[in-house]
Order: C-alpha cells, then sequence, then structure tokens
C-alpha cells in the first residue's frame, strides 16, 4: 500500500522576514510514519524543514513544504497516486493579504478596500506603535481531496481548543461527511502534552480512542490495514 | 569573560494554535557560542526550542524563551551579571492586540475603539472569508540593555532587506548612537544563502567585512576580546 501522510505546520509570510505559523512539532506524523515503514509500507512525508522527521528509509520519500500553496501543489499528484492520505499537518486558515498602520485603516472610505493593496517593501517597517495585517481565508486541503482521488482512503484531522466530548464529537462528524473521510482524528489541545495525548478517531458509527501519540499512530495503522 | 549571546527568532502568539514567527535558524549565534566556548569564555545562550543550539558544553549554559515578554523576563538579570552581550536574535516587533472579521472593523465608530478588544475563544474561528489582526509594537530590547547594565559590551545586529550600502551603514550607525553599542552587525537578506552571508561589523569609524557565519562568528569574537 501507498500511504501518503503530512505533518508540521505550515507559514504564510508576512514579509521577508515575519510569517504566520501554526505551531506543530511533525511528531505524531512521524510515529504514524514509521507504523506504517516497519510493516514494508511505501511512505510519502509531506511536511516542513521545521518539523521531526522519522530516521532515512528505504521505504521513505519526503517532500518539503512552506505555505498552503506550496502545499496543494505537491499534494494534488501525490494524491492522485496514493491510496490511503492521512492528514495530521496544521494547516494555515489565513494568510496575510496587506498590512499596514492604523491610520490608512482609519482613513479608508471602505475598510474593503485595502484588501486590493498591497505591500511594496521587502521588510514592513516597525516604526508605528500599532500594525493591521488583514488576512484571507486559505483553500480547505482536505475538501479537495476526494476531487484529486475519489477513491482514496482519508483520514482527516480536527484540533479543537478547551470543547466537550459532545462538540468534538459533533464538529469532527461534520467533517467526515464533508469531506468523505473514512475516519477524523478528534483531539483536544487540552488533553495533549507531550508524549501524552488523548485522541478519538471516528467514523459513523465507531469511536476508537487513544492516549499516546505512538498508540494513535498504531491506532490509525490498524483501522487503515483492516478496512483495505 | 561571561558572554551572554541570543539566537533563534520569537513568536507571538495569535491564539492557542497559531502565532506570528520571525523567522531565524539560531545557526549563526550557534557558531559565535561555540568561538567562545573554544577558548575557554563562559557562554550563556538564550534562544528558543526550534533554533540550533551547540553541542552540552561544560562552560554552556542555555535557556529557552517564546516570546518577547520571556525574552525580556529573562535578560534583565542576565545583562546584570554578563561582561558582553551579543543580542543575534530575531525579536517580533509586533504582537498581536485582537483579530476579528472583517464586519467589525468595518461597524466600528472608530478603528482604534478595537485595541481595546480581546478574544475570548482560545481557538479564533476560521468561518470568515476575512480576518483582521490588530498588533502591538513590543519593547526594543537592545535598547534596554544599557539601562539594565551601562557597563556591559553590546553587539547589536541590523537586518535590512535590498537596500543600498550607505543605507545599511546609516542605519546600523543610528542604532549604534541610540543604543550605546560597541558594534551593530550589519546585514542585508539579499546576500545571506546557507552558510554564505556577507556582513559588516560596524563601530563609528571601523568598518570590518565578513562572507560566511563562521567568519562573523571569529570576527565577533576577536573584536570582543580584543577590547577587553
Amino acid at each position: 500500500m501507498k500511504i501518503l501522510i503530512t505533518s508540521g505546520g505550515t507559514t504564510e509570510k508576512i514579509d521577508s522576514v515575519r510569517g504566520i505559523t501554526n505551531h506543530a512539532t511533525g511528531s505524531l506524523g512521524k510515529y504514524i510514519a514509521e507504523a506504517f515503514l516497519e510493516k514494508g509500507n511505501h511512505v510519502t512525508l509531506v511536511t516542513t524543514k521545521e518539523a521531526v522527521k522519522p530516521a532515512d528509509h528505504p521505504l521513505l520519500t519526503v517532500h518539503t513544504i512552506t505555505n498552503v500553496d506550496s502545499l496543494l501543489k505537491t499534494l494534488e499528484p501525490l494524491v492522485k497516486t496514493h491510496d490511503v492520505f492521512i492528514h495530521s499537518m496544521a494547516v494555515s486558515d489565513y494568510t496575510p493579504v496587506y498590512m499596514t498602520d492604523l491610520n490608512e485603516v482609519e482613513q479608508a472610505e471602505h475598510v474593503s478596500d485595502l484588501l486590493n493593496r498591497q505591500n511594496t517593501e521587502s521588510k514592513i517597517s516597525s516604526k508605528e506603535e500599532y500594525q493591521v495585517l488583514f488576512m484571507k481565508k486559505t483553500p480547505k486541503v482536505i475538501s479537495l481531496v476526494k476531487s484529486w482521488n475519489p477513491d482514496i482512503c482519508l483520514i482527516g484531522f480536527k484540533l479543537l481548543v478547551n470543547v466537550s466530548k459532545e462538540e468534538l464529537f459533533a464538529v469532527a462528524r461534520e467533517s467526515l461527511q464533508k469531506n468523505k473521510a473514512r475516519y477524523i482524528l478528534a483531539n483536544d489541545l487540552t488533553e495533549i502534552k507531550g508524549e501524552q495525548h488523548h485522541a478519538y478517531l471516528l467514523d459513523e458509527s465507531h469511536v476508537y480512542e487513544a492516549n499516546t501519540k505512538k498508540a494513535i499512530a498504531n491506532l490509525i495503522f490498524e483501522r487503515v490495514t483492516n478496512h483495505d
């Protein structure tokens, strides 16, 4: 089986020195990759320079991306040629459009006009007391997967922060249906600390539970290989 | 001699999963630390979890910080007890205050009123097509150093992007005077690529030049130890 895994977090540039980053170490994706490699599967890992990665392995191919745009361009051909896609990467949901000072925002006739402006400086000046950054939603990668390859087995991830189990399950099952995923790995940031990582793997009618990153990796491996 | 060095780049949190990061690998700070350690100096390195660091060494102490606030709290007592401070860290110049959708900005009577609002959600929703992030200037670490310890030998860093040599020197010498630094290391992002790193070390009347990160580290070591 050919397994495609994403890990780490994307960064969207504000200018040549600053960016908006989604924090993610990449360690869960690393464990998932290792679980599949150990059993002789081909693994393609799409990750970032900063993320932790598995050791070199004859069955492992690594692609390095930076932002959502490079992620999309890298993923599309890979999704078409893999059997399973495990999308554990923390993907930026907004990307910078324009950064300016408070004065320009106050002077604008319509605030939305500023969305059509662009910074021309390579490094935006840091003289003003306040800055205002306008950001635009990025394309949702997970929603494109089935249009690229309707047959791929998709495992999505949903990370919420400090919500009830009911809300976490409801949001995960909404994602399951909308993105035609086989499973969603649902977790809450308040229940992640180092190797301790409480998570639920859900489909329409089942819930599987795990308490460490390694256990999550093994659970995903078992469920994916049971079904195929 | 007791040498205090900063390296890497700070991250200011937007919410529990997103942050604004200044990109910096920490490798120049690592080389500088190694140059001083090799000659038997005590080195204290203030850096980030993500930055590359020297190998363990009996004369090396490492402190890990995240954002400007934790950097300031960590540095103040250290600046008071060291002889030399080499500030190569890329420090965030703005920190998030409030993030909201376009509608709330358009509806505000005065845009500046939004600077008094605060996000209450742990993870800001990603439903809206646009988001607006209000940011406030952070304290300039380098400007506080001499108020903490008037006798410390201060080496500041100035990174500009795609400017003339004249402009780079003018900005560096302004920083030299304003912050009472012994030297400013002035460099342009367009002249940094991997180990290749063109930089000037300036005081009021001298300019020293180097072309690699290792050469910069050695140059700083030589100038600092020549003077003390």
